[in-house]
């Protein structure tokens, strides 16, 4: 096979690079797909700032980037040939589908994924990838391709109104207004919130969350969260420690929290007694399960919007400058890397 | 007192009388509510016109109507008299608060429930009625008289989908557009739902599903379910025994039956075989509880509509032709009385 | 490979063979396991009296036999070598571990399951079977041979109360002391019912039952279940219309019924304004997910007793006897093969 | 109305004074109960030698005691005379019956609660209390006064399995065998946990776990809890905050963790990276909800033992005395006070 994939590869801490790489054969039950869109995550730019998230360590060349769409161009043996042409959205996480937490339903917690860009999986940042065909879930054309890529995130808002057992007709608290607070919040919003009010100290995200449908903002520069706000849901987005706090403080009794961004450290202090006193919830989120099909659904009809979501778009020679983005431009929120362009 | 009520009684099989009763006073933790609309339920019909429902015997003059809205005018002892001048929506089974049911939260299935219109407690289609305090329910000016009256039928929606355990993403089949399936297929959106499919015989209510979003209709006149529909959620809200076995059948495996319709007999034929190899849920819904807030504020934002589902106004003196409005007029959803005009 | 298997096939109705095969090949991931004990359902009897049951039809010879345990001899590529010499209790059903069920935990849902002694995947009335090695639970000594075959229709019992959403200190009624019923029974008292009540036509079966925990039982010959008998949960095992149908009416508000046993015909009449009234859930089991850990864990304690239903033990040459033991005895209640006598 | 009513009332910090006042009148709907055995509580003894809990202050003289058992001599207005000679476990916090956590089932989170024991309100170091007829339950004869006291702390202790969600063949980590932890293991145990494994320091209370029924038992001066133990569900019953990480370190993913005990600060650490990672649910009990029913029938049934908990006994006089026994000896596990000796 000639050399005709082209991929871009982490080296160490600031050290990406673009080369060839042989394009991949689509294993038994594989496909490949021609990438088209792959969004930057912050676990991305973690792993080129830092060539590390926790325990993961980048210890060999690593392809990153695993919020991805494309196009299915083959079939490997014993799968399915007459999807070659589908548009897809890839879920970045195959589990063995044969451990006990596979069996459960909770494959997200399968310890034998392979999940792309996470050591030593090679991510999408490619123009090809391989992929089992149950994790390539066709997208209707409703969705163009950038869209189709942020499924991936799309799919971290409606884990966590799942797994806050969201039913409608809630109060719902979403704390940070990065990406996924922006698709918690809208998720929140599509599934049936009565109210949903996000917080965030960055006033043009706040207002971009209530152009996409939050009830209310609080700017936390300038105010914070009423403690008798009475939201029976908290999604916290932020990863800030604070933040969890003063939303476990802002619930309702019998309330539910869920941690869905990841904070600087391993633990965090929560108000105990109040969770005990009045019976609070709290788990977090770790990536999703079962969520793609839902998730294509609601951004097909519109219900939830990801393209404001993008705010720049690089071709792989320049995923680098995909990498940077955030932290040179205030506003930036997601960028996308295109590698067929 | 003077007799200063007016209230519209059933006397017996389509003997309704409007005739004058002193107002009511309001008594520990109640208030007094000038009515100021009531809708017109199918129960409503079907006690004027047989003089029962099942074992509910209308015995002695029954005022009729429950499903309403009003101002409050005063209130009992121990009420809080700052809420004269509220607008509410009636919530109108007041529970005993201390038996097994309400303690565990199902006050609807409370055997000493004192229930508006149900024999022997009077009904709505009055200038007055009192209330417990706590089952009057505020409404927004966002809401006319109307719309307040039937939070309550919406209600019969909130809890349908909430008995149906609906989390967002699901595909929901709706089986009947009169009002109640009206009102339960737009909540199935409102809350999440990816598709929601109406079937009905009756071309205009389908029409009317469609406009309030449903995602598709079927008219059974022409069509039938589509066995690989694939929903994970039936709300069967027609009462006919041959769609509560046909949703069934269209149910995917681990769905849910939700029967909301009351059917002709006391028994009914469901494809257990299929219940069991698919391990399909059914369940039914006995009016709601803890509805009203979450109906209240869907329908003030908006993402329900009830004004459309009003298809006659009639004042309490043509009490009568609001009762019997749907027997003579085909198009007719939903009519309301209006007891000050 | 030499001809040294031995397996019971089903040629037709009443039309068992017992004859030499070769000994199967433990494919990847896949354990050789030498057959110490078979359990015999009434699902073998109804196939070897029938030659099918529903659409599941024996069109080519069937090795019967489902409830099996056994020792490992051999592991296939890939399969965990160390095991061999293990004592192990067989989940007969493999999923396909990809498909939408098995991705949400419904793996007992599969529509790709291959599932021992079903239509056309051979049993385990045989020396030798093979089988994935997921799917070959580890027993301690603490149970014989017969106890972990019939971890499987203990199984049935456990995922019955799971269904039922069973937790400690319900009263639950179980209709029907055949084999499921009593581990059924069981189950439900080992898992903090506070009392089980049993009923049945027979008196020997009330009288095992009783033995095993019942708290109370009821001859349905001389008495019927009291209308008050408050039970939260039901537990069907008998298969019988009626059973189902007095069964819900003696639940609770907010009951649940389970549907274990299979009836006679592909629907049943149900009593659905009821289910409505009371807010009844209604489902059925389709075999089992996940329970086979607990299931020996329960038997292994001695929380649940298997040993006292085993009323009869044929070596394979008289599997025959096996599956006619039943009808001609109406005191046995499980037969089990022994392929190595 | 004579001055023949004795009370045991705490008038400051280690100030309690046994003095006469008017026995009560029961209420409407209340009956008059004659106490038997009330069991001392750490917030007996906490407010006993603190003078407060948090933000419960003992601001004027308060009668202790709220785990009481009695029976009934007198019924109030409109309450059911015909239980007069019952005997009944009291129930100690009477709610509203009204507010949003009543109607939703949580009436344990009721703002407005009447909880005996709990600053204003008096508790059951009397001989003559009142209750709310719903709250006072009936026992059998098979438990005796001091039992029947119990059924208190073990309602905690049912509570507990209940929020943890505790189904059949679970592996739970109790952590702390003081009364709580010993009833919260056998609640776990009786409601169907495959595993109990019960930590402490205190040697003697690790013996009485394994008596009581804890499958393994782990004293945390010679070894710490295997973090392979593979827990499902933690019930943290010591109030240690080390215990509480710990013993979330130990559960498998999707675990369950539920603050029993109360800590020595508002605030605690928790691994929250882990509670990400693994999806671990965390929560707490304030009190319980429904639970007396059921916790008496599993006391009856001889499921829970609850008489080797008590290992004083006291008449009124020496109600202070309880209430030091525990500092005083390190066997003491649960003191009673008998009003009527």
């Amino acid at each position: 096979m000639a050399y005709d994939n082209r991929v871009a590869v982490l080296y160490g801490v600031k050290d990406l690079r673009v080369e060839s790489r042989p394009t991949p054969e689509p294993g038994p039950g594989e496909l490949l797909v021609e990438v088209r869109s792959v969004g930057v995550c912050g676990s991305d730019v973690h792993y080129y700032e830092h060539g590390r998230i926790g325990h993961y360590v980048v210890e060999q060349p690593l392809v990153l980037g695993h919020e991805a769409s494309g196009v299915v161009v083959a079939a490997g043996p014993g799968a399915d040939a007459s999807r070659v042409g589908e548009r897809v959205a890839l879920e970045p996480g195959v589990p063995c589908g044969r451990c006990a937490q596979c069996r459960t339903g909770h494959y997200n917690l399968c310890p034998d994924v392979r999940f792309f860009a996470t050591p030593p999986i090679d991510g999408a940042f490619a123009r090809y990838v391989t992929i089992n065909q149950e994790f390539a879930h066709r997208v209707p054309d409703s969705l163009d391709d950038d869209e189709a890529a942020l499924i991936e995130p799309l799919s971290v808002g409606v884990w966590a109104s799942w797994r806050a057992g969201l039913r409608g007709g809630e109060r719902v608290l979403v704390t940070g207004a990065g990406p996924i607070g922006l698709v918690a919040a809208q998720v929140a919003r599509a599934f049936g919130a009565a109210e949903v009010i996000v917080t965030d100290v960055n006033p043009r995200r706040l207002a971009l969350a209530a152009e996409l449908g939050a009830t209310s903002v609080i700017d936390l520069t300038r105010e914070s969260v009423p403690a008798d706000v009475g939201a029976t849901v908290l999604l916290e987005c932020s990863g800030v420690p604070r933040a969890l706090v003063d939303g476990i403080v802002a619930l309702a009794p019998a309330g539910t929290a869920v941690a869905v961004g990841m904070g600087p450290s391993a633990d965090a202090v929560v108000p105990l007694q109040l969770i005990q006193n009045r019976e609070i919830n709290l788990t977090g989120t770790f990536r999703y399960a079962n969520t793609y099909p839902s998730a294509i659904a609601m951004a097909a009809t519109g219900r939830v919007q990801l393209r404001p979501l993008v705010t720049g778009r690089f071709d792989l020679d320049h995923a680098e400058d995909a990498l940077t983005a955030g932290s040179s431009d205030p506003s930036a929120i997601k960028t996308v890397v295109r590698p067929q362009e």
